[in-house]
């Protein structure tokens, strides 16, 4: 491959970067692969769906599409501070909770700072930092999860920014309360905390942080969620952060105008109101979660407990192949390589159904190896 | 106001940033003034909305909102490069065209950088200098539009990033085809023009440039587009980036992973094969420009003739006053004094209805007075 162009103008933090690595989508299996009715486990979304009053709202809401979105977003920061308990001017919204994610860094971070992530993290975390051109520090895990003490011995004058994901993806780990509350208590003030709680829906952990109660005492603290996940709006696009008003100010600063589309705050705003979907949905994934660890167990196979709506499994040799010939069966799950688990699988818990396609799927790969 | 807490720890540029102040939502206007039936011509949207085939697609697509949408926008690049003739490598896609203009920003500019723009330009390019902590120039304008003469004098080293609008907003001026040849001809290679071309669509101009044709001459060009404007699609927040394909891959790198969601993917697309609705709203524009031109020139006020789907006019008095009066009758028009144009309202062109219901009440506004 010859050298970019242009790649002498970029910053530094640009010249080093590689893009992310999405899911396959399902379109691209079926158009590649010639496959039909194919199934994905791939990228942690909501196998149900978002709720159908959601649905009913956005139908409502096309006809307006000619008009630019609403940039204060107040009906749902409205409707999310009464929902969470929490003042508006707390409340950032995102494109996806990873424009939030970014806002913090383009605020604090440039190539004179360090940021802290845990090996295993979400791979946006490097990725952003790569893109301020700061130094990234990975903290070595502990049983595939964050090491708090690591993380805070490796705190410098130089480190501005944190990155910690509770449950963590891909490894579906998770931090308690206490844990993570001796954590914030050795920040110092000039070390900003992004707490990324995409999954923290599907969490059932008696000592699961309150972290919405942390606002007014740490205010270094941002705490990053997401309509992608259980709320089931992923190819929307909408996330929110919660910060102190500060914080908060300066993330609106750097936040684009219109950063968050219409239909994605009318159906957000419609999702957060029926929470009998979210019920559905938790039971559905408790269910589904038991059925792949039984069928991981039956199949000899290791696997990372986890508290989030997918689950990471060894598949005890190089999982490239395992994926591909799920690939060609019409199962789509997420070979994780890039973090550093070349040999596993992340599987997302889907409807009994689509459970059960893939366990028979995986069954016949491995016969078949 | 008490000092925001975290403002010590900003870089530079966010620390001086003031963020953009978008037009009125009609929802706010009637929620804030008890206003009904109220008509916005403040935001330069069509009010022909989108194409109806781009909004069955939607509904189509609205069961899939769970899944991340395409990242590749695989299908609308495919599309968009056969409509423009250009190799799906010179296209990226955007969160709005706005996110192109950041993603340059972010490849090329920090502190050490400067970026040149011309008076009364878009908002948002001294707000991305800024966010990128870079030194913004203004170059004064020639008759309310772009001075290519004193914008070319005025790269120096330190030069990396040209924002030029064509049309212009909020002044709706333009650059003919040979104007910015010669000028792209004598910018160095260092130096990376952007030309935001968001209303391109609507010049009826035979000198206006045909610019993709210089993608392969301009290696140092990036041209950006819409489907905001004429395609109906604003609330969705879709455009995108036409440059040489080592460009494209830089943009690309810091290109958030989902940026765009699966219904302005759809939308564009389909909004993409419906020319004819494209076809409608341009003379719906042509007929509307010329209905508000006529009323400016019976009430003896100064415009600025324009050839977007807005227009620009001289209130003769501080229009702020104008503007409040008009949101009471339910019309929202958009005040420019933060563009340094305190006596002007931009008016977006509406239908013939919209058009003359906005006549009426300028003219009893102005006879109030």
């Amino acid at each position: 491959m010859t050298e970019n162009l242009f790649i002498q103008f970029a910053s530094t933090g640009v010249q080093s970067l590689t893009p992310y690595q999405p899911g396959k989508p399902i379109e691209e299996l079926e158009r590649e692969y010639g496959v039909e009715n194919a199934i994905k486990l791939a990228s942690n979304e909501n196998s149900l769906g978002p709720s159908p009053l959601a649905l009913k709202a956005m139908d409502y809401i096309l006809k307006g599409v000619s008009r630019y979105p609403d940039g204060s977003g107040f009906l749902l920061k409205s409707a999310l501070s009464s929902h969470l308990g929490v003042n508006p001017e707390y409340i950032t919204l995102g494109n996806g909770s990873s424009d939030l994610l970014d806002f913090i860094a383009r605020i604090f971070i440039s190539e004179s700072y360090e940021v802290l992530y845990s090996q295993y993290c979400f791979a946006l975390y490097p990725l952003l930092t790569k893109i301020q051109s700061a130094q990234g520090r990975e903290i070595p895990a502990k049983n595939f999860g964050h090491d708090l003490t690591a993380m805070a011995a490796a705190i410098s004058d130089r480190t501005r920014l944190i990155y910690i994901a509770n449950p963590n993806n891909p490894t579906g780990t998770w931090l308690s309360h206490n844990e993570l509350e001796s954590f914030l208590d050795s920040i110092p003030k000039h070390v900003f905390v992004v707490l990324d709680e995409a999954y923290y829906e599907y969490v059932d952990e008696e000592n699961y942080p309150r972290s919405i109660n942390w606002l007014n005492r740490y205010h270094n603290l941002l705490i990053t969620r997401t309509f992608s996940k259980v709320y089931g709006l992923a190819g929307l696009r909408i996330g929110y952060g919660l910060s102190h008003p500060d914080l908060a100010d300066l993330m609106n600063r750097v936040r684009p105008p219109f950063n968050v589309n219409n239909l994605a705050l009318a159906a957000a705003l419609t999702g957060l109101e029926d929470q009998e979907h979210i019920q559905r949905s938790l039971k559905v994934n408790r269910e589904g979660m038991k059925q792949l660890v039984e069928a991981f167990t039956q199949l000899g196979l290791a696997y990372i407990p986890s508290v989030g709506n997918f689950i990471t499994v060894d598949m005890g040799r190089p999982a490239r192949v395992v994926y591909e010939s799920l690939l060609r069966k019409g199962v789509i799950v997420r070979p994780i390589a890039n973090y550093g688990l070349p040999n596993h699988l992340r599987i997302t818990v889907g409807t009994r159904e689509e459970n059960t396609f893939f366990i028979q799927s995986v069954r016949q790969v491995l016969e078949a190896i």
